[in-house]
């Protein structure tokens, strides 16, 4: 029974999906979903790509959290579009939930869509959002055993970036061992290491999110 | 329908709760609950736990994990008993899993068993494992605004465990911002900030474990 209820939610979740989708690519908007832990870097990721787009195109931002709104403040003061989704307890976003933010954005304005999902490992991999990509944001100081141990997070997924390269030197972070994790994981997948604060790194991930994704 | 089945879990699991927490208490083991997000240093502190105990207690661990058994590894390199739970995707432990891992335990040989959960900030919040003490792990490195964005886990949890002091001085994360907001949310928890790799501040954590609970 139970079974049954969770089969039918998440085959709602996939038609809602695909109505994103295409109303996603129909505005030619490139939509990116960002999964990772809480406290990963996915704000400050977001911050930085803004930052070195310099107007190439024009970005905004679907922000999901539990509660408050602390990440969407922190996108405002760059004058970028926003719409907060509080999930009041909900562990990840799904695709009902994204429909109703994108009757809130004037599409048309805008040419690279992020999704801020809730911070988790976890819950995030079951739910298709209509994304075109999904980019999983890890930090060098969560270790270098995240994609054995959450493996459905990172399976399938567009690419790895890698945040807080500023700390590597502190920690035990092998980035040659997550890459081969991740690999096996993602074979199509892209690695980057940055470091959003300063901006190290940050170019090449722009690059590949302007469309420029069949190099190795 | 949906929320009727949920409930039904959520009774269920109470129960099952209800019966390891008098079981445990039977056999005169203090269970810990410890959960954080991936990569807070929830293993790191058990290491260092066990090594600061130096026999005054006797330890064993419940380790959780989606896949894999890297962590159970790492306490059983160390001569603790453990008892590795693989949800198979699941994002939180719950009381029936821990239930079954008892019976793997010689609970008379145990003093203090550490439960540590999935790495899930979200999920393990709703789900009683019939624990003593709750404690949440979150690292300097996550960033001090986790109370405010996940509040539900901190709620009611009996330590907020801070890891990774050490790296403390390359991040903008405020001790007291976190412990202020924490205190709103558990005004009984204790504070404790560590490194556990270096053991600094870990005896005052084994001293409250101990059942010095009442300081300030």
């Amino acid at each position: 029974m139970k079974i049954v209820a969770a089969k039918k939610l998440l085959k709602a979740n996939d038609r809602l999906a695909a109505e994103n989708r295409k109303k996603l690519s129909a505005a030619g908007v490139v939509c990116v979903n960002i999964v990772g832990s809480p406290g990963a870097g996915k704000t400050t990721l977001l911050e930085a790509l803004f930052a070195a787009l310099g107007g190439r195109a024009r970005p905004a931002v679907i922000e999901g959290d539990i509660a408050g709104a602390i990440d969407a403040e922190r996108i405002e003061r760059l004058g970028v579009p926003v719409v907060q989704i509080n999930t009041d307890g909900a562990c990840h976003l799904d695709a009902g939930m994204i429909a109703a933010a994108l009757a809130d954005l004037d599409l048309e304005a805008v040419d690279l869509l992020f999704i801020e999902n809730v911070g988790n490992l976890v819950c995030t991999a079951g739910f298709d959002l209509g994304e075109q990509l999904r980019v999983v944001v890890l930090s060098t100081v969560e270790g270098d055993d995240k994609a054995v141990k959450y493996p459905a997070i990172f399976q399938g997924s567009d690419a790895l970036v890698i945040t807080k390269a500023d700390l590597l030197r502190h920690t035990n972070f092998d980035p040659a061992r997550i890459t081969a994790d991740y690999l096996r994981l993602a074979p199509d997948g892209r690695v980057f290491q940055v470091c959003a604060t300063t901006g190290d790194g940050i170019p090449p991930v722009v690059q590949w999110l302007g469309g420029d994704r069949h190099e190795t």
